[in-house]
Formats: structure tokens, C-alpha cells, sequence
């Protein structure tokens, strides 16, 4: 029965601070998921008897320890070693995984250095868990200490290979021996205008805690709430669906999509389903709009051009800002982010256009407009709309945000709701 | 005598994955550059017993023990309690932090709650480390488990308030007790141009391990190189110094700065000094050319405008690209990035000015331009470059590498150095 589980991080890139560890969070967050209490993360070096220290204290604590990196090929990945001599077996060579590394050099023409060979070798009575994207594979060992049985997950340490071998193997063989007949059922929703705590508030008076778990990710200033509820199949999915609704009712007004989805790619399969293209004029934000949106496969079928008029001079020259409005209200002004989309949408031929001017700082805040001073503006057949903001923060930030705010006003255009109410970024 | 650590992270965000632990990796770095010996990492959450568990095993294998979180206000905020259980001391008001607080609380015109006076308490003994940019105060305290000593160090786990505590007060004791007279210098170096493993290699062959500590970091695609010399006060720093000038001599080509600055930081001062005045003409890049120029505070200074033109239509219309050329060699060759740089400079009457049109992916790609194909072109009064380049990688990549490309062209070009030998990005 999987109860409690260990993650081991090994590795001396990690020990000297030269990658940040991923993979732990990565790997908590799954535990979390699926249902498993996470007890502890050890990390540490590629040293042989800290590394057995650490397997020791995360079987002794745990009913499953998984373990990512030191499984590559030269003599510092000393994981599978110490995992054999901690059960006391040897270790045994798998010929199809040395099959499958040597297909692996093959495709790339170069010939299996003698070390890989290494990687084949797993400790007797392991079962091999494989690895399509790389040459390591990796193993589950069960393994007794003391009386206790805990089972063992050896993994490599690259994400990309790491990350589909949890998904595909490990999830559903701790789904497997979790020892509960329940499944698990989990929708995510994507937000934004409304504050981590805000939204925590929201939901909280919604759903008991026996009900579903509840987690908010911040990926400023993307916030997104999960759902995760436990029960018989069938029974899970109805629940779930069930909270999902009332989720809906009462976050709609900031709710833009649900899924594994950012900002800019609902704004681009909108504007492809609704055959709108789009036309930006930034200042401010500097290109970052336009950046945002081509990120985005396939974002030339819509965007048509991003004219980043950063001096007065190209605001008048590219997109006709009269000199009147710089003159009596400024760049950083309803007027003239007015005057910036309407000069881009005439520019450009585009449906519709939108535009950004505001005082990122550092520097350059006044009594009447200080940093975090940005105004919006929106030109398109249907008419204008332009809005000024008062944000908080740090240039990186208010750029971040008024760009976030500029792509929602977008996906409000295409859904023909209620521009102007969005984004009050509430706290 | 302070020779080898660990580091405690505590705290339930971390453990359910929703904050991945960029803290450990800022001290494991800080541990390492200060030569202290970092012998594992801790993490668990906020469990008593967990804690508890935590932070006997962390004293038993360490001189100096480094905690970030669990000093907040809340009950679930376990660590000043948990310390004072195990040295089997009382905790004791600190009438000075309870002060600091309530003058932090006033600035921001609230009455401070009752719970905060929780973070003022410390255990018997503690020595406290001020906290200016917050409320909690962290502390000091040498605990004696098993006739071993080992010193605590409690920090709070907001990094902006723990970095600035750990380089003001940690580091400088950390170096007072190592119990050695030698010092530390330290030197970084930003290359781009060359990977990493060419660094490794470069610098390998010059630097001998007993001469100084030698790290690299990747932050695609700039690839910083440290070295860190240890010795006697006067001696290091000579002894820096000419291992330095053997990096400069050897890695010339791809060293663009000294110290902790950006690419795009070294362009901005480079134009300011230079009083250069740029425009931009993004295609592939859509964007992020100006939104990385438009990160440096200031940048209005230098940047007239970036033209992002999508659509072949905006690259005739606002950029006169013949439809010769976009007939003939399509928009993504040499002569249209030419054209490009050549408009966006007439346009905007900017000194010089920097195009890229290219194939980012992931569709797209033809045999002639697969995926990658990238060109770039420089136009200026001195006359103009372009080049066509061949990358690999994702989308977001060969964004970021060739916005990386163009600013390192435009520093190359402020320099007054060859442009078109430049970031050959060998392997």
C-alpha cells in the first residue's frame, strides 16, 4: 500500500547551486495529485556514502522513494549501485536495454560509447521502467530495511525524459498499488483579474475540504485552480463536474479557460476560429505584446503586425498620434492609445487593433501619472474603448501584467463581451 | 570551525509542489562560492514531527545548519518553536524586533495584528539577524546534540527578504568563523557564442583545479563563468587577477562582460555612451527584440521603434520591401532582412537598424528553409551586414537565440568590431 512517499535528488550540479531542482516540484505536485503524502525531499551530492545515507532515511520513512538523476553513464552516477548494494544484490546486465541504447546511437549515426553499457545494468529482481527518450532507463525495485518494504522509483534526472515515464509508468502503477479502489478526477481552471488570495477566498466558501482538494499555482499573472477529487469511478467524475459548475458560476467573470492553456494560445485559437486579425501598437510594453503572441504556433494567420512606437516622434509618424494630444494630455493618456489603435488598424488593414503607453519606471512617474500609470485603447469597427490602470510593481511586472490585460481585452473582443469591466485586477 | 552545511527547507507550499525551492539553490550557491562543503538538503512540511525529524538529522551531519521558512505569523509557522524544543531552551520576547514591526506596520497605515508578535519571540540565546525589508527577524543559535555543535541559522522564506539578510549578515559571518585566515575573490565572466561544454573545455586546460574554483552557469543563451579564488587577503586578489586576464585572453571572442549584467544591459549602456539612436524590424522574433531592449529602464533613450512586420504585406508596406524580393527569395533570405534593416533605419531615422526574419516553427519549414533558418541583417550609415544562420530547437528557442544574435550584433556594431563572425554559436 502506497502511503507515504520520499523524493531523492542526486546530483552535484544541484549541491553547488547550478541548476535549480525542477524535478521535485515536478514530482510533489504528482504526489499530490494521485493522493500520496509527500514526507520529505532529500538532496544531495554525487558522494557514496551521503548518497546512501540518503536512501537509507527515505525507506526507513516511506512506503515509495523516487529518486531522479545519477543514472547517466560516467563514474559520478552512482545511483543503481548503491541501490544494489543497499538491498544486497548484484547487478545484472538487461539486453534489450542495451538494444535499445545501441538503436538509440544508431538514428543519431554515432556508435554506443563502452560506458553507456552501464545503464543497462540493473540490480537483480528490478523491473525496468522505459525510457522512449533517452538512453537511461529506469527501474522500480521493492527493497526491506528493518522489516519495512518500501518500494523503490529510480529515474533519470533530465526532465524531458523524466517527466513522460512518470505519466506513462509510474502514475499508473502507484494508481495501481495504492491500495484503494478509488480513482482520481481533476479539472484546472485558468484565471486571471483576480488575486491568489481572492480566488482562495472565493472557492473556499464553495467547496468543503472533504469534497475535493483545492490548489491554487501562481504563474503570475496566470492563476490557475485545480481540482482534484478522490472516489469510486464514475462517482469521481460525476462530484467532480458537480464543482466544477459551481467553480464556473461563481469565478465566471474571471475564468478564461479551463485545461492546460495560457493566455495568448486561447486568444490565437479564438481569433483562427472567428477569422479575426489583429493588428498592436505597444509602447510601454515594448514588443512584449507582440512577443506574447508569436510565441504561438501559427500566430502569422492572424497578427499582422505589432508596431512598437517607443518616441513621440514614431507615435505621430506610424500611427498619426496628433501632436495635439502628446502635446496636451501625453503619450500616457486614454486620448492617445486611442489615436495609436486607430492609426495601427488603418495601417494594417486589421479587424481590430489594440494599443499600450504607460510609465513602466523605474523612472519617469509624476504626481499625476506615476509608475504603474497605463492606459489601453481598442479600435475596431464595432468602435473605441480605452481604459487607464493604476498597477503596482516592478517595471518587469507592469509590463507583464498590462500585456496580460491587453491579450484579455483581445479575447473579449473576439467573444464580443464586455471589454471595458475586465481586468480590474482585484486584490 | 565552519566546514560543512545543510540546508532546511520547510514549508507546505514547497511539499504539495506549488512553489518550486529557488531558495536552496541561491544558498547552495552562496555555501559553495564561500567554500563551505554543502553536505545535503532538507526539505519537509509544516508537520512537528517532520520538523522535528528535520532538523535533529540536519545538526548531527553539519557545523552550520541554513533554514528558510516557517518564521510567518501563522500557526502553521513551526520553526522558532520547533529550534527551541530541541536546544531544550525557553523563547524570550525581543522588545527591539517587536518595534521594527510595529514601525513597518505604521508606514503602511495598519494596526499590527496580535499574531505577528509571535515572530518577535526567539529562543534563549538566539543572536538576532536583522530583517529590514520584513517583519520577521531570523536568528543565530548554536545547539549541542550528542556532544556535536552545530550552528543554526534561521532566515525567513521570502527571497527578497532572506537574500539581502544572507549576503549583509550570513556571509560576512560564515567567513569571520570558517576558522581560516584566507579570503575569497571572485570574478564572472558573460560569454555568448560558445556552449557550454566549449567553455568547459576552454577553460579547463587553462585553469588548474588547485588554482581556483571554476563554475559555469547556463541561462540560455548567455553562459556566465565564475571563478573563485581562495587565499591569503592581497593574494587571492592578484592571483584572480591573472587567471582572469588568461580567461579574457582565451575566450575573447565570446566575452561580452564582466560582473552580474544582461545582454541587453550591455547594449543599453553601450548606446547611451555612444549616443546611438536604434530601430528594430522583427519578423520571426515577433516582438522580443524590443521587449528585451524595452527591459532596461531607460531605453526610450536609444530605441526609436521596433516595426514588427508579420505579414509580407507590412513588410512592403511599412518597411518598402520590394515584392521582388518576396517574390523571388521569399521573405526569410538575406536580401529581404537587408531591406528590412534599410526601411525601419529610413522610417525611423535611427543611426542603425537590425532585422531578423526566419522560420521559428514548428511547421513552416520547407527543404530550402527547414525549421531554424534564420537571417539577419544590419543597416547603417557605415553600410550594411546580413547572414543567414542555421539553429536547432524549439520555437521559443530560436526566438531567444536569434534575438540574442541580433543584440550581440548591435553591440558588435556600437563597438565599432566585426559583426558577421560574431555568434557562430559553436558546439
Amino acid at each position: 500500500m502506497i502511503e507515504r512517499a520520499a523524493i531523492l535528488s542526486t546530483g552535484d550540479e544541484i549541491m553547488t547551486g547550478k541548476v535549480v531542482d525542477t524535478n521535485s516540484n515536478y514530482l510533489a505536485d504528482k504526489l499530490v495529485e494521485n493522493g500520496v503524502d509527500l514526507v520529505a525531499v532529500l538532496t544531495t551530492g554525487d558522494v557514496p556514502d551521503r548518497l546512501e545515507w540518503a536512501w537509507r532515511t527515505a525507506v526507513a520513512m516511506s512506503d515509495l522513494v523516487i529518486s531522479t538523476g545519477g543514472i547517466g553513464p560516467t563514474v559520478d552516477d552512482l545511483t543503481t549501485e548503491t541501490v544494489a548494494r543497499i538491498a544486497g544484490v548484484k547487478l545484472v546486465r538487461d539486453q534489450a536495454s542495451v538494444d535499445h541504447m545501441k538503436r538509440l546511437f544508431a538514428t543519431i549515426n554515432r556508435v554506443m560509447p563502452e560506458n553507456n553499457l552501464k545503464q543497462a545494468d540493473f540490480p537483480d529482481g528490478a523491473e525496468i521502467i522505459p525510457n522512449p527518450l533517452g538512453t537511461a532507463p529506469g527501474f522500480r525495485l521493492p527493497i526491506t530495511l528493518a522489516s519495512h518494504t518500501s518500494q523503490l522509483i529510480v529515474l533519470p534526472g533530465v526532465p524531458r525524459e523524466m517527466k513522460p515515464m512518470m505519466e506513462n509508468w509510474v502514475i499508473p502503477w502507484i494508481q495501481k498499488n495504492r491500495g484503494t479502489d478509488k480513482v482520481i478526477a481533476m479539472r484546472i481552471f485558468q484565471t486571471f483579474g483576480m488575486s491568489e488570495s481572492a480566488l482562495d477566498q472565493a472557492v473556499a466558501g464553495l467547496i468543503k475540504t472533504d469534497e475535493a482538494r483545492v490548489g491554487l499555482r501562481a504563474s503570475f499573472p496566470q492563476i490557475s485552480l485545480r481540482l482534484t477529487v478522490e472516489g469510486k469511478p464514475g462517482e469521481a467524475e460525476r462530484k467532480l463536474e458537480e464543482l466544477a459548475q459551481r467553480v464556473r458560476d461563481r469565478i465566471s467573470e474571471f475564468l478564461f479557460a479551463e485545461g492546460e492553456i495560457t493566455m495568448e494560445e486561447v486568444v490565437g485559437r479564438l481569433l483562427i476560429d472567428r477569422k479575426i486579425k489583429l493588428a498592436v501598437a505597444e509602447s510601454c510594453t515594448g514588443g512584449l505584446i507582440g512577443h506574447r503572441l508569436t510565441n504561438v504556433p501559427g500566430s502569422s494567420n492572424y497578427l499582422i503586425g505589432d508596431l512598437v512606437t517607443y518616441s513621440n516622434e514614431m507615435k505621430m509618424d506610424l500611427l498619426g498620434v496628433s501632436e495635439t494630444t502628446l502635446r496636451s494630455v501625453g503619450a500616457v493618456s486614454e486620448e492617445c492609445v486611442r489615436e495609436m489603435a486607430a492609426g495601427a488598424r488603418k495601417r494594417t488593414g486589421a479587424e481590430v487593433a489594440i494599443a499600450t503607453s504607460g510609465v513602466a519606471g523605474p523612472d519617469g512617474g509624476t504626481p499625476d501619472k506615476p509608475v504603474g500609470t497605463v492606459c489601453l485603447g481598442l479600435d475596431s469597427e464595432r468602435g473605441q474603448i480605452s481604459r487607464r490602470y493604476q498597477f503596482r510593481g516592478t517595471r518587469d511586472w507592469i509590463k507583464l501584467l498590462t500585456s496580460q490585460v491587453a491579450l484579455d481585452w483581445i479575447r473579449r473582443y473576439a467573444l464580443n463581451m464586455q471589454i471595458a469591466e475586465s481586468a480590474l485586477f482585484r486584490r
